[in-house]
């Protein structure tokens, strides 16, 4: 049996740099599956247009024709379910490390100039002189300055969180249709903004807002 | 037995804001474990100072005192082993479309600045001014104000990278011990952003090129 990728291709036709299509070539690889590869220039559209689509990565498997590296993904770990999974176990643990990575290197950041001047209003007059003091030593602004500059931080915040959105669009929980320490590392950070935020952050009755919810239902704690 | 978590409060006690200490907690209530809170304050490290940590959470479980969310979680996982897994089965493939998310929202769009002009440069006469018209299209600036930026561009990349790079810093992939799919994704990227780049993106030999290599070794590909 037959089986070609089209692939897209520069000038020079051993340059391959198309990512959606080197996600595919890598999980054929994966599952242990021989192809070929087919160069294919963006205005070649008259090639792949027996596939239905105007794009690559196109699959021909066969007498299949698969498009779109996801659907191509889902369509190999189903159709060659006795070679390698694709996306499985025992990897949940080894990604969760990512969620986190995440977390406190681009939430957290994006979270802390939004954050910082409401923190202080809420704590005990001990605390804030720590508060005031420390948190200067760290970001080398003040509380006052974060403050002015709180309308563009929220700006940044929103764009911070658009893969926290777009996943949870598509599943109930980070982890799936329960909840596991991903969604507890994520839940944490915005609970934290939620809680001390003088301002809305989260659109209300949005995706992020209903999340926090059923992570809070699940455990009993609504 | 008694199991008490020293919790970060505001003025009013009844304010828990610590994304750290929410951590902690839902992985408490996942596992199913009664607990008391004890509100503490910034300023008062003094009790604290038996857990030898001058921040929360700090966990009392009985006769162990742990500190460190993410200490306290693998000591529950591990202590508790009955209950619900805090990192299982099978959440592996629901993480997974948070690193595609990731990767479309943040990676991609990160990219696109620092090599458009340079694919521009890889591409058939043809697909050069088909590219340069619907880019244009799609981004609303020319392949030349990309270019002029592009020094900006990387700075954003690095910080975009920076999930990515811990990550990598903790587990030699971020499906742990051997590439899966969620690899395939994010190598994908870096692949096209290596393979059209006009400029050397990736350290040499740091953790991202190392990380690439053995994604290509693992297939064979190298």
């Amino acid at each position: 049996m037959s089986r070609v990728l089209y692939d897209l291709a520069g000038a020079d036709e051993s340059i391959r740099f198309s990512p959606f299509c080197w996600r595919t070539k890598l999980a054929l690889a994966h599952k242990n599956l021989a192809f070929e590869t087919t160069p294919w220039h963006f205005t070649e559209k008259d090639k792949i247009a027996f596939s239905g689509q105007s794009k690559v990565p196109v699959l021909v498997d066969g007498e299949k024709v698969v498009s779109d590296s996801h659907t191509i993904a889902e369509y190999l770990e189903t159709t060659y379910p006795n070679e390698a999974s694709l996306f499985g176990e025992p990897p949940a643990r080894p990604l969760t490390t990512f969620i986190k990575a995440w977390t406190e290197t681009v939430l957290h950041p994006a979270l802390v100039p939004v954050l910082l001047a409401d923190i202080h209003a809420l704590l005990t007059p001990e605390d804030q002189a720590y508060f005031r003091q420390t948190r200067k030593g760290y970001y080398k602004r003040s509380l006052e300055d974060f403050a002015a500059h709180r309308a563009e931080a929220i700006t940044l915040l929103n764009t911070a969180m658009k893969p926290l959105k777009s996943t949870l669009e598509k599943q109930p929980f980070l982890a799936g249709l329960a909840p596991n320490y991903a969604d507890h590392i994520v839940f944490g950070a915005l609970k934290w903004a939620t809680t001390v935020s003088s301002t809305t952050l989260l659109e209300p009755n949005g995706v992020l807002e209903r999340w926090m919810n059923a992570v809070l239902e699940t455990y009993g704690l609504a």
